[in-house]
């Protein structure tokens, strides 16, 4: 089956089923059963560069609804008169997403939240501050006095609540199980913990949620920020331990260097289940929303990024190539199909080898031995410590080598090419 | 101190020591004592892009050893002729790092791979398939015969020695513990672990090497693909279950869309331990050597990079803004200054505060009350629903805020002013 330029045989499967010793079986596991809560209208118009139009916000709302994420989260209403009249239009456009809208703890914010016509709100406590310094009881009972009074109002009003609070993971433990069963036991939709600086690593969010799961009931969100690295395996990490749902945006953008990002989180995910985030979710689409916020944002879509970075499914080495050739999952943990990508195997680099050689000789219908191939990697790793062949070039090599022997000067023909210019040369006098 | 264009006060310091509930106690720990094998003259150099000619691979090599990373890996001298040369060259530089080079498990490899003049041979068994079919036990045999063989001649030369596997987690467990205690038994200094596809996950990884770390007495080695975006946490958990040596390349560059980043790690690991990170390592020349590699493999440093991204100590939301500007760590884990970066606070858009407003009139100078930074801020909201501000126009309407109310038109002023434009013309007007 061709995925692209180079073959790659499907038969000689490994053994299906050698799975690693150590795949999780968290009895409260939700890693086959996440939601996400999508929050580029929100996380993301806080990343330096953002600055949505009303229009913009609805296209991007669209193309976050085509990929079937569960929630959109928006900037809130009491942000400025736009942020407002934002959450009313997207709330009106008909999508399948619930859309919510992220509020301080505030009776203010909350009327005014309301009155958009959002499905839910998402209120937070609203400096970490507070949670860091609040051991000594009066702040605590203040806070929690008023988280109660908030959610309780915006339950009254028949719309979905979360409660979270900020830098979660520089908390006081006891203040934080504290607020997050109180809540609890009111009823709220979900409680959500947040690292706010991105400073958790994953076996802390394991614990940590792992806890707070045997303290509600209710449901649990999670929110990563990636200074360090560990936001996707943060993510990752707490739905192992019972998370429910986690925040993205398209790219990560956001405060600072962003959030867990939408596409890699999907990457995550499927290595974690495959089928329920294929049938979930349109993976083929990730790559038109990145473009999209890309654009608007006024940002490169990263070379190395998940999934549509213009390298992800690249194979270089020689050892590599080959093994891919003859079986993609040796080296491919992500199907680039199943993403609306393609492979790509690269031959004319000094790293390169005999077998992706014969492989393109095999697709260009040459009749060529393995030592003919073999002369002719050679060759290429010697051209190539000049500079990297193109495939071009790798073709026209094997062509003439081809010709040449016919009359049994392939072996000369190949002595006589001393540099990447000649067969460069050679090519431009065949096509003239 | 100020850290840039906004002030920062660093007294109502919060209060130091309270840590996570969960930070990491392991008894195998070595999160605060680890070491770094800087791969991008190999891994790297299995980049797409990657062409590094003898020049470049000193100057990068250089840049590194200033950063102070404990060794360098070469591609295989058995790759092309340029690469052995570029063992012997690099060998010879005087370097503190030491010079390692990767191998395939091949006597003849590791023959001219001595000859080089390198410290030590880093050897992998050269394909994932092996270690993935060979349970029944032949195969097995055959493999570590050959290890031990090719192990036992390095030694016999007086050069440190590693022996890794390919896919190592989704190799059989005993198969892998065997064959890591055989080499142990005969004095290899390191085994390695490699996530060759990028499949593996944080707790998949502790409890991996935690196995290991209980069956060999060498050091221990992880290399982490980054497919799922688990590069950089599965270092961490490698090292809190007690791995030794972590690679990295240089932005992440590598097969596919590459491995841990040294960028990335360096800001993981200051987290772990601040003091280990800052006296071992110079974090300030990461930008430098970043700059190098991107520009030679023709990518740009992702936005969103660790550390060196534009936007990676750049605060936006309003209420971000008001912390940052009164305690940096309420919203930093890493501080900008260790790493020769400089805070930035974005106050022109529509999520902006007017605690952030106010600390720019403290800058300017300007005598206004908290109600006139309060009636400023809700013009830029109302302004920046068309456009976001610049710094400058912020400051034109606060100068000619400040002028206007010396003769009491302040509340006529701001009432003037409709759109971005009329603040442009302003600014243009008093400078011309």
């Amino acid at each position: 089956m061709s995925q692209n330029g180079l073959q790659a045989n499907n038969n000689n499967q490994p053994k299906e089923g050698v799975s690693s010793p150590y795949m999780s079986n968290d009895p409260n596991s939700n890693v086959a059963n996440f939601k996400i809560i999508e929050s580029t209208l929100r996380e993301g118009e806080q990343f330096a560069n953002a600055f949505f139009t009303t229009e913009k916000k609805i296209e991007i709302a669209r193309a976050l609804d085509d990929i079937g994420v569960d929630y959109l989260e928006l900037t809130s209403p009491a942000a400025s008169e736009q942020s407002r009249n934002d959450c009313k239009v997207i709330s009106n456009l008909g999508l399948k997403a619930k859309i919510l809208t992220h509020i301080r703890c505030h009776m203010d914010d909350a009327k005014l939240a309301i009155d958009t016509g959002v499905d839910g709100l998402d209120v937070v406590i609203g400096t970490s501050s507070f949670l860091r310094e609040f051991s000594h009881g009066k702040d605590m009972e203040y806070i929690t006095k008023q988280a109660i009074e908030v959610i309780t109002y915006i339950k009254s009003k028949g719309l979905e609540v979360r409660f979270s609070t900020e830098d979660s993971f520089r908390s006081d433990l006891v203040d934080l199980l504290s607020i997050y069963k109180a809540v609890d036991k009111i009823g709220v939709n979900r409680v959500g913990i947040a690292d706010t600086v991105g400073c958790a690593n994953p076996r802390q969010v394991y614990e940590l949620v792992k806890t707070l799961r045997s303290v509600v009931s209710c449901d649990i969100e999670c929110h990563f920020h990636n200074d360090t690295g560990c936001a996707i395996a943060n993510a990752y990490a707490a739905l192992e331990a019972g998370a429910t749902h986690i925040d993205t945006s398209v790219l990560g953008i956001g405060e600072r260097n962003g959030i867990t990002p939408l596409g890699g989180l999907l990457a995550r995910m499927y290595t974690g289940d495959k089928e329920y985030v294929k049938n979930k979710y349109d993976l083929t689409k990730i790559r038109e929303v990145e473009n999209i916020v890309a654009e608007s944002v006024e940002v490169t879509v990263p070379f190395n990024n998940y999934i549509t970075g213009y390298c992800a499914f690249t194979h270089k080495a020689g050892i590599h190539a080959k093994a891919i050739l003859n079986n993609p999952s040796t080296y491919e943990i992500l199907n680039p199909h199943d993403f609306g990508m393609t492979r790509y195997v690269s031959i004319g680099h000094r790293l390169t080898g005999w077998n992706a050689v014969k492989n393109r000789v095999e697709q260009l219908d040459l009749d060529l031995t393995d030592d003919d191939s073999k002369a002719v990697t050679n060759k290429i790793k010697e051209l190539a410590d000049v500079r990297p062949l193109s495939l071009d070039d790798v073709d026209v090599l094997l062509r003439s080598y081809h010709q040449a022997k016919a009359d049994g000067s392939h072996t000369h023909f190949l002595k006589n090419i001393e540099t990447p210019e000649h067969i460069a040369a050679i090519g431009a006098e065949a096509s003239a």
